[in-house]
């Protein structure tokens, strides 16, 4: 992890500033929406998706600055999706990273618009030509990150965990609901980097496995700290699955096992990027952080 | 209006024809979204925006297959405000065309997660090659959209409306507030046509224009029927702007000033796309047409 640790603080700053730097500038009473979207976005979060679009790009030396834009774009949507799924009527959420939830810090109404207002600034510096010189790259890209976040994906993903409460959900559909509602964007954050770099179509398969596997070792091992882990290591609440008798994979499978199986996705995941050699190697490492992780 | 009224009729079921065919088709548990997306989009509307998008493409002799997606995309984030400006943190509103809103029909979660699967579809739409060989034209319709319903655009707008209810506004703040609400959503499907038709800077000035005068006329025409119009003329709930006390166009000019300038302004509208000469004739009658109208 001695690689891993700096590699992830130094990309998480430059995103911080990319992600301050495309923020709107307002004056009026309008700019609380930005204040808004500011605050559900500064907010000392892991910028994994970000690192995931630099790692990728890294592997077709893509030049920084267009990653970095990419990179915010994906963090942006990962914000909004955070301040959507906390609010009253969706997971009631009212602390995060062991912050107050935006519709706390602000009120409802504004979190609903910091959301919308985020999603649409994805899309904005997506199809903004300083992302890529190349039109058809920004369409691809605006592209993939619309089919990875929309009804088919993201979205579709927390409407099936909101529609599956009373469900009673095995493996399989909890792997479906979980590659639609974590996976997308992940998948998304490994891909653009081989559209930014116009990479064939055997690199851009061996990214999405990469993340098919990552992003179900991460929600395995999300479902683990939320049985073994504390509020002061999480920052946000825990043992609400548990709770709210929502089927899990440690539920499913216990800990022990659930354990084993993230580990071995993290083997997975690192044998797909094995092909892109020495480049590749804070992919693997990555990988193995989402298994370990305690936060 | 013997002209327009057709034409409406025409492009509305052309529109809700193409609305209904590029939702996603989902099964399991999370296609519940996608009803509620269908239930929000496919609510009987004037499609409005999608008759501003086939009248400029039809400027510029645009093919009708292409017209109709970004005519489908503008509806989708027209569709996409409505459900959530009409949630209970927002305005609130039981009522929506004579239907019970979204988070009536379905409930709060499912609402937001609609929106946000239109918001997220509008820029798939546009994205996708279908939509225009070259790719340069699609990534300037994302941009294009995007900075019209942004922070900066629909939900800037839609903040400023929230803040301001403790404010007492002026007329150049109602126009700036309505130029951001609604305005730029119709500045956008005016100018799609020419973006559509890689038409010169000059002709899309002349469309912009024509959509400023246009979105402020249709927002004084609003506040006029709000003020004058009953439920069962317009389908949703009247009088509200003036029991909450806000400032209106009618509040501050007088129902008889208001509509004078909101006909002057259908006139100036008119006036900028003289220059389009014939072709341009449906989108003059428009321009009346939204003055005019009871609902």
């Amino acid at each position: 992890m001695d690689r891993l640790t700096p590699a992830l603080a130094k990309a998480a700053e430059a995103a911080n500033r990319a992600l301050a730097d495309l923020m709107p500038k307002l004056e009026g009473p309008e700019r609380r929406v930005v204040e808004a979207m500011t605050y559900a976005t500064l907010n000392g979060g892991k910028r994994l998706r970000p690192f995931l679009v630099l790692c990728s790009a890294s592997l077709f030396d893509v030049p920084r600055a267009r990653a970095l834009r990419v990179a915010a774009a994906a963090e942006y949507v990962h914000c909004y999706s955070l301040v959507h799924d906390d609010l009253p009527a969706m997971d009631d959420d009212d602390l995060r990273r062991g912050k107050p939830t935006t519709h706390i810090a602000f009120d409802e109404a504004t979190a609903v618009l910091a959301g919308d207002g985020l999603l649409t600034l994805a899309f904005e510096v997506l199809g903004h030509e300083a992302t890529h010189p190349d039109a058809r790259v920004r369409a691809d890209l605006v592209v993939a990150l619309a089919r990875a976040i929309g009804a088919e994906g993201m979205v579709g993903g927390q409407m099936f965990d909101l529609a599956a409460e009373s469900m009673k959900l095995g493996l399989a559909d909890i792997t479906r609901l979980q590659a639609m509602k974590t996976g997308a964007l992940f998948r998304f954050a490994c891909e653009a980097g081989a559209i930014l770099g116009q990479a064939p179509e055997d690199a851009r398969a061996a990214l999405r496995d990469y993340a098919r596997d990552l992003g179900l070792a991460f929600q395995i091992a999300d479902d683990l700290l939320d049985h073994e882990g504390t509020v002061e290591e999480t920052g946000k609440a825990v043992g609400k699955d548990a709770a709210a008798g929502k089927g899990t994979f440690v539920s499913l499978l216990g800990a022990e096992e659930a354990r084993r199986r993230a580990r071995a996705l993290a083997d997975d995941a690192a044998a797909h990027v094995a092909r892109f050699g020495a480049k590749a190697e804070l992919l693997k490492d990555v990988a193995r952080f989402v298994v370990e992780r305690r936060a």
